[in-house]
């Protein structure tokens, strides 16, 4: 049974439905001053700085419903649009949500992508402040805008890196890559028989990076636990190789990263040697990992072992050295930004 | 000849096409930090509150692009997201915009569809902070996130209106959607004979209020000077109606409205009755005006007088009196929220 939002709903207007659908949401930022139901949302922030981010995900072309659960798509959306607050080391505190459906998704799948927003928001202990229902003519699309607060103290920006300093990223690598691959293989066999239940035993951590990858809230709060405030900072959304010249662009230096460094799990590396995909090139390139690249003063050295789950991956150098990989066998190779659409072409 | 934008920038990545488009944006807002090229904007307001609002926008659902310039619906768009911030009594400050495109759109329409949110944010000085650019199936599809400051003693809600209060409006009613009439009925003609002009002598400002509205900061500006902070305020995107019933229901109030008060040009009454359509039926029920609905103490009666383009069309009673229209033969009728979608119908 297949109604659409219009049909269950014939004598509550959109405002109603609004309201009803915001009643799960929970509120526990201190700063919201006044959430759903008004024309915009207020905010009294605490800090000096307010930090702003939004990003648009359209069906068929950012995700696949024929694979991605709308409950982990609305918790992904809001994994990748605070992961950008944080990668300026600020703390996401409020989020708003436009929704735009067709009558192909019936009331229960809206609840099911916002319980997924929901979820993803209370982890952070962000509060949702927005929330839009519109109409579409075919595909589902959602749109999620954060805010974030930090003193000025706190900003990092991409620009800051200096030469000699430390290259540090969060997490591993290439997992949720691996995991896409998992997904477009198994969508193909059901495609083609659509009996076959999909076989992913054991594969359960790259599917998770895939379709439900969390926002490192837990390494910007490490760090300032620490009391290291890395000099300059980016989200590893697109593979490390975007990433580090992002920085290097920014900050007009050069870098090198040794191949052996790079974090990644044996599942992760025993999955993309299945599908014939060189392990580092993922992880250049691939993307959805969400993870923080950083660069922190060397006299930080001690003090970041202290931070789970942050490697050293390299250091920065002179603008004219370029972005270099040094390879397990001691070749010198330059890193370019691919991105994750040529990484498939590669492969 | 129509490119699409990959293959217009075969050499430069996609932040490198956003630093260009980016090039012609001003920015003039103190309060900015950091705008487009990190990982997200930052801000440094001045007020206590931060204002937040975003709004997406979907071809063929929000805008038909046979009759809408792209540079129209780039100002547009500005008008929308920022008339919900100044409905709080709030100034907006800062802009972000996503673009979602197809290869149906080359650079050029990019670039159009962007002076067109320029020119909108330079006449509030707003500055626009984030530009993302993505690829849609086929739709184009524009998302704007604004922000806005207010100090707390300016901050005025939906709710907050009391009895016996004065119910103003800025503006008149109904020039958008007499505008739509007059486009989807070119468009009509058009499409059954491509060879005949457009006839729309004498409708500029009919045409002017549909496709490229202006979002009423002179009215707060006003407010502000003759120290006037409204009880109750919102913003009528989707007809008078609607808006009067939002502030009633927020304050618990009902509310009486003279049908001989509602401001409206001749133009757009003579136009609506060519249409066949009852004037006041249209600025109860029309949509796209973004002009404000507040209400003032009765102590502000003399001081309402020095805002230019405001309008007392009726005060707010007890609840129980519920939402009434006196008409002009002294009839008195149920307001119900319609919207725009049902208007039609009703037409």
């Amino acid at each position: 049974m297949n109604h659409s939002v219009a049909e269950e709903t014939p004598s509550v207007g959109k405002y109603d439905l609004i309201t009803e659908l915001a009643k799960g949401f929970v509120q526990e930022n201190g700063s919201t001053v006044v959430g759903i139901g008004d024309d915009a949302a207020v905010l009294s922030p605490s800090s000096e700085y307010v930090v702003t981010s939004s990003k648009v995900f359209l069906e068929n072309v950012h995700f696949d419903l024929t694979y991605v659960p709308l409950q982990y798509l609305g918790y992904k959306a809001v994994t990748v649009v605070c992961s950008d607050i944080l990668a300026m080391n600020a703390i996401p505190t409020q989020l708003s949500v436009n929704v735009a459906i067709s009558n192909r998704f019936d009331l229960k799948a809206v609840q099911d992508l916002l319980d997924g927003v929901a979820t993803g928001c209370e982890n952070l202990h962000v509060d949702i402040t927005g929330l839009d229902i519109t109409t579409s003519r075919r595909d589902l699309i959602v749109s999620v805008s954060a805010t974030g607060e930090c003193e000025p103290a706190h900003l990092v920006r991409r620009q800051g890196a200096a030469e000699n300093e430390l290259i540090c990223v969060s997490g591993d690598f290439a997992a949720a890559y691996a995991g896409l691959l998992l997904l477009e293989r198994e969508k193909k066999v059901f495609d083609e028989n659509p009996g076959v239940q999909p076989d992913f035993a054991g594969q359960d951590y790259l599917l998770q990076r895939q379709l439900r990858p969390e926002a490192r809230l837990d390494i910007i709060e490490a760090l300032r636990r620490e009391d290291i405030i890395p000099t300059a900072m980016t989200n590893v959304s697109d593979g490390m190789a975007a990433a580090l010249m992002q920085i290097c662009r920014a900050s007009n230096t050069g870098a090198v990263i040794f191949e052996e460094r790079i974090p990644m799990t044996e599942l992760t590396f025993n999955t993309l040697r299945h599908f014939s995909i060189v392990h580092t090139v993922a992880a250049l390139n691939g993307g959805d990992d969400y993870e923080l690249m950083f660069t922190i003063k060397q006299a930080d050295f001690e003090r970041i072992k202290n931070v789970a789950n942050v490697s050293i991956v390299g250091y920065i150098k002179e603008k004219a050295y370029g972005c270099q990989l040094m390879t397990n066998d001691n070749h010198q190779i330059e890193i370019k930004a691919q991105g994750f659409s040529k990484m498939q072409n590669h492969a």
